[in-house]
């Protein structure tokens, strides 16, 4: 065997491993978001913050302040690549050519830069804060989120022998064919992968998709993950995501105007975008009000993502609505993406596609482990179905450790919009206990939305 | 990354991927037997003959007898290298030093070689005669065996993708670290690797050793493989096997001669070698005749390695026979090596390790699925046990195919003594159904020797 003596050295030499090696190295509805505040936001102010909410890992004592300021420093200095743009420009998303448009392009080229960063410690946690215009500060989100992940995750391995290191994958790997055994063969059946920001590392949601892709065909619909769909011609997955309704809420300027924004928020994307584009994400202040109160014109949407609602049951009351606005259900499509695993996937596809038996709930579907066998339903859809699979499909290394140690288990690091133009962003979603923002104001939007249809509601004796 | 030309290039040169790389890539107790016969049987011809007790894989159709061909004619090509003659001679095997003498090395380096072959296909399965001076012919047993086991693996993978590769070694890898997980931790557990002969693949078994040798240290006691033990600093493990009682009983020229022959080879050895080398085999022709009739010098031996028997039976036959000796069953050692895994082997090390508690028998170890934990029985040895670890430690697939096919399953390829100076070799072994050599000439060897302790006797009514 002859050395190869330059690879070796080089090796040698390596300062950085870089964690993100494109600015494409992020969800695909960021760059679909940053055209459309580019396009009417291009001025506005934010801020946003990341924290760890899984408080036992303390990721500051984990991982060194130097190794973070390194790979972010990194991102800082990418710029997107001539050929990626021209890829943007050039191919199809969601079956539409030039849904990124010249001079948007033009931008991402000539000046496109991330804000700056302060980063502190506290707790032996890391906070973080993004301040400056929102097209500098919306990217960072993925960017930091899979930086500080893959940090913790190499911060585990380091602690395992070679062979241990062997072993961890082969299990992670033994894993993730049980999971496509269980998918393979269900018809009609869609996912796409969503698990860029909690992934175990980029190599491994690499693997992960590519996987996927080979062995399930189209069922698995694509990736979310920009660079990966450029660089395996997959389809890119994603519309669009919280920060622009809280952010259009933030700045409102009465009781009225806050109610109306999250409906002028979808005037404005659909006159930025057209056709599958049209998902909307009804849950920031509660996914049954948002219905209740919309335009007529919204039941003309492709279909609504749900985040924070149980799926069975959002899924239900958003064909109830269809019909009651007078669209047909069975052309319109529900994706969920929340905390999914391939059993979630497989109930809720036999649910929405299959017929329901009289006298089967949706808590029959939800506690069935074999879902993925049609001959206990019929295909007949009542609503198209398909999943955003996140951390469970990039991150599951459950029972993989070779020491059973718990250093690999995914940890809810977020990074949200704080404010705009100085003003507090607030979230309440379908969850009374998930809403986010300073105390009195998540009061005040509650007078302002109201309590329908949300779970947790603690009692008032 | 700078491409490796010359290494891409010479890839694409290859015409041999060679199995056996060295002539040491073969059982220990081969070259023990071989400077034995070297000494004792220099002139003597035997012939040795290889088949496929499985016959429902038909070998000739799965492998092309061109590639069987080019791996043999590279075997013989072999000759033992500068280095590896240095440690058989400067190494410690069995803690002794000097166990190969320099003039049998000098052969080794000078006149060894190997007897040619015959290979015919027949009803879809390859036939393979070496005719020779027992010195050329015996070693062909494992490299013949490994070949083909590994040219059977090849044909299977070369069905695969490299994502299916990749699952199956990711399935395989989870299956053995489970069964070293197992192991860890038993206090004075032994065992060996004996599985050179069935081995998926050369380099499989190198892995296996590899992480049996770096996980469970001293629990592990080495390899049967000459070239591992070599290669990574390992013991070597073994004594003999069969073809000795068997050529000497061939040879024999009367029926007394015959039933002394068993004894006869056992005072050659003990001539030959001393000390920890003195692991008799007894089944050869039924244990339980051997062990009555044996002469009392016979008890002085280090202990005896169980082939056919049921392995609980013969300890304690063994440990009763040693007791009606006046021997210590304590200061001797049983070895099982047939058919074992790793719950076998957590038994029967319980089992004659423990103390036994009144009501408790042999049935019930052999039953028993906890006998890792300690908690269960009391470190009281009753006789040294030690298992010799073959097929299921190192071609272990089941449940790893990623299409669940049947084409890694291991086969029963055996290559045995046929004869001796032209006469017909016999084995009847402790398992009636279980008796090798014309049918007239095994009827002969059965009155000679009787049928005591046998399993499977047929019932005459």
């Amino acid at each position: 065997m002859i050395i190869n003596f330059s690879e070796r050295a080089h090796n040698h030499n390596w300062d950085l491993d870089p964690i993100v090696r494109s600015l494409l190295d992020t969800d695909f509805y960021k760059l679909l978001m940053l055209q459309f505040i580019w396009r009417h936001f291009r001025d506005t102010r934010v801020s946003f913050g990341l924290r760890n909410r899984t408080a036992r890992f303390r990721l500051a004592d984990m991982v060194s302040r130097e190794e973070v300021v390194a790979q972010f420093e990194h991102v800082s200095r990418l710029r997107f690549r001539r050929s990626e743009l021209i890829w943007l420009a050039g191919n199809t998303f969601y079956n539409t050519r030039g849904i990124f448009q010249p001079d948007f392009l033009e931008w991402l080229e000539r000046d496109f830069r991330l804000s700056g960063y302060q980063l502190s410690e506290q707790n032996g946690q890391f906070e973080l804060l993004f301040e400056g215009p929102w097209v500098e500060v919306t990217m960072w989100e993925i960017y930091a989120l899979s930086i500080l992940n893959e940090l913790k995750t190499r911060t585990t391995l380091k602690a395992m022998s070679e062979f241990e290191l062997d072993i961890l994958y082969s299990r992670a790997k033994t894993r993730l064919w049980s999971k496509i055994e269980k998918l393979r063969g269900v018809p009609g059946l869609a996912f796409a992968d969503f698990g860029t920001r909690r992934r175990h590392s980029f190599l491994w949601q690499e693997y992960v998709v590519e996987a996927m892709h080979a062995e399930l065909g189209g069922n698995f619909t694509g990736t979310s993950n920009t660079f990966l769909a450029y660089k395996h011609d997959m389809e890119a997955i994603g519309t669009n995501a919280h920060e622009i309704p809280m952010a259009m809420a933030a700045m409102a300027s009465s009781d009225e105007d806050l109610r109306a924004s999250q409906y002028r928020m979808l005037q404005l994307w659909q006159q930025t975008y057209g056709g599958s584009l049209l998902v909307m994400l009804p849950d920031t202040y509660g996914t049954s009000q948002f219905l209740q109160h919309a335009p007529d014109w919204v039941s003309d949407w492709t279909g609504e993502r749900v985040d924070s609602k149980d799926p069975f049951l959002a899924g239900d009351e958003f064909i109830e609505w269809l019909r009651q606005r007078g669209a047909d259900p069975r052309k319109k499509l529900v994706i969920a993406s929340d905390g999914l695993d391939v059993q979630d996937i497989l109930s809720l596809h036999a649910y929405f596609m299959g017929e329901i038996q009289p006298g089967v709930s949706a808590r029959d579907f939800r506690d069935a482990s074999d879902f993925a066998d049609t001959r206990k339903w019929k295909p007949v859809r009542r609503i198209r179905f398909s999943a955003g699979w996140g951390t469970l499909l990039t991150n599951d290394f459950r029972d993989c450790h070779p020491r059973n140690e718990d250093g690999l288990e995914p940890i809810s690091l977020v990074c949200k919009l704080r404010s705009a133009e100085g003003r507090p962003a607030v979230k309440l979603s379908d969850n009374y206990l998930k809403a986010s923002g300073p105390k009195e104001l998540v009061e005040h939007y509650r007078d302002v939305f109201g309590l329908a249809g949300l779970a947790n509601i603690p009692v008032v004796v």
